[in-house]
């Protein structure tokens, strides 16, 4: 079992693969940046470089990169095309993940459609849904199959990730079907709070949630301009 | 205008309203798990209890809460209607917003359809598509526009937020057609990186990050599997 530890400014992290969670996090921001820059045509680039367009300061990516055994060259940054190698491989990205989609509804369908997946390693292998008038379709050719079915499909498919796009009610039960059928990581859309086992991944995307961080920089620029405006008058 | 400063601790934060920018970023989720909460019918709450619906650790709760003037009652805790009082307040959510979606596809058709949106204060006034086709169509009670229409329709309806749910070739230029037609803050879910003036707030939705960060705790997990495995074998 990984044993979790304390680094010598408090962060802590796994003492076996010694990255710290707040690391892991950023990963997939500096592989995007990267991802960009390599379409780009970018060869190398520098902390600096790197750092404003994942939107980061410089020392916390150079630490993090540390943590890969990625130090860089001085005066010539980092390689691109290695780093992405290193952070997709940190990231288990060097292997395909095989995803089910739960609801193929609006948004399980452009979830579906997401070019972001298939080029980053993941693959719609499954989707289900309810709803006996869209069960038989096709959805960027994968087969909508029947909710029932979930057990059988799982087992045939080989999903291990689950995108959760259905109605908050029926949410957690779909989750525990999902989970005793061999899920181990789910991404949940439903307006609900799941319970799973503690081997299971987690995690919820709340849109409204960035809706309001907006909201309220937007309020606070608007007071700003105000408190301006009063100044110049 | 807001005067940037930094705490004792090295925090930096915005000295006129005192909430550091981290802060910010993680009152809609104590906002998310007090209304859970409330729809439980849970009156008051201790910040232990509400740090662990909200994912973070106690101490950084109360620290973040303090900076709104909630200290709670020792022994009981926050009182949940007050706290959502006090956090909607701060977020600007006590004002009502007015959100345009651009794109009215699968995605642009499930956000306008999201119920979370409506709940928490944002009202889709205007839906915009490049398609003729689906032009003149209602989607959850919003008449779709052209998007040749934007300026006169953002006018009309004082929309001040923007969703971006629309093709990565074609963003920035709506980005920009948005922006000069009074939009205030965007959340981009369209595959490109946007530039926007300094007043304008920006906030991109990529959903294959949640993805990834989903697949390398997974493959952990994995890896913790098989080390437990050959320890007891």
């Amino acid at each position: 079992m990984a044993k979790p530890g304390t680094d010598k400014d408090g962060t802590v992290f796994d003492a076996e693969r010694g990255i710290p969670d707040a690391t892991v996090a950023r990963l997939p921001v500096y592989l995007r940046a990267l991802s960009t820059l390599a379409e780009d045509g970018v060869i190398t680039v520098s902390s600096e470089d790197l750092a404003e367009v994942a939107g980061v300061n410089s020392s916390k990516l150079r630490k993090d990169l540390s943590y890969l055994g990625s130090y860089g060259t001085r005066g010539v940054g980092y390689e691109v095309k290695v780093l992405v190698e290193q952070i997709s491989e940190n990231l288990g990205l060097s292997q395909d993940w095989n995803v089910a989609i739960f609801g193929a509804g609006n948004l399980g369908t452009a979830l579906a459609q997401y070019s972001g997946f298939a080029s980053r390693g993941f693959t719609v292998v499954a989707m289900f849904d309810a709803d006996e008038a869209i069960v038989g379709t096709t959805v960027s050719g994968v087969l909508v199959r029947s909710i029932d079915d979930l057990e059988t499909v799982i087992d045939q498919t080989g999903a291990h990730l689950a995108v959760l796009a259905v109605p908050g009610p029926v949410a957690q039960e779909i989750c525990d079907r999902a989970v005793a059928a061999g899920i181990r990581g789910i991404l949940n859309f439903a307006p609900s709070v799941l319970q799973v086992p503690d081997w299971v991944q987690l995690r919820k995307v709340d849109l409204s949630i960035e809706l309001q961080i907006l909201a309220f920089h937007a309020q606070r620029a608007a007071a700003d301009e105000l408190v301006m405006a009063k100044e110049l008058s």
